[in-house]
């Protein structure tokens, strides 16, 4: 199981190497969500970092149910970025440890 | 290095087990932020989860300003939000890994 520990360290050097550029491109894809009238949309990266927010005129005359519409539809937008972060990263990690069982659940 | 690999086995169980408690944790940890000039102010999870957002009335009298004090305000927290995140998990699971040389960029 740990026959080649020094192809392993490569290995978990290389997996390291995948993380950094993965998060990096993650910066590059987007996810839109919008509230179920159409209202509010927002785009953020897979980082969760907002790149924009469009309101409709209409938004601005209730402040409450504005407030109520932004927490919703970012709350989606965050959890929908959250799942393709968590994807992505899960998937190389696991793909570069060494085959270690009830590891898998580390990168989850 | 690898002598006791049924111990590594159990201190990696035990870390999985540490990681989901304090993703759990994280939930109750709360992340305020508030635009400079006091007129908008979020509450979020430390798991990037928005508890309230705040807008003063004012706000509403410019649509793109608030457009963008919301986008400015709200990546702020939660760039916070996940630096905390990412403290809390990576000490747990460095804490609980075999001690591989190179294996701590892993959980950054």
């Amino acid at each position: 199981m740990f026959g080649d520990i020094m192809g392993m360290m490569g290995k978990i050097k290389e997996t390291q190497e995948k993380v950094e550029a993965t998060k990096i491109r993650l910066d590059t894809v987007l996810v839109d969500e919008k509230s179920a009238d159409g209202l509010l949309s927002v785009t953020l990266t897979a980082n969760r970092n907002i790149k924009s927010i469009s309101l409709d005129d209409s938004l601005l005359e209730d402040k409450e149910m504005l407030e109520d519409y932004l927490i919703l539809t970012l709350n989606k937008a965050i959890a929908k970025a959250t799942e393709i972060n968590d994807t992505e990263l899960a998937a190389v990690a696991k793909e570069g440890m060494p085959n270690i069982p009830g590891m898998d659940g580390m990168f989850k």
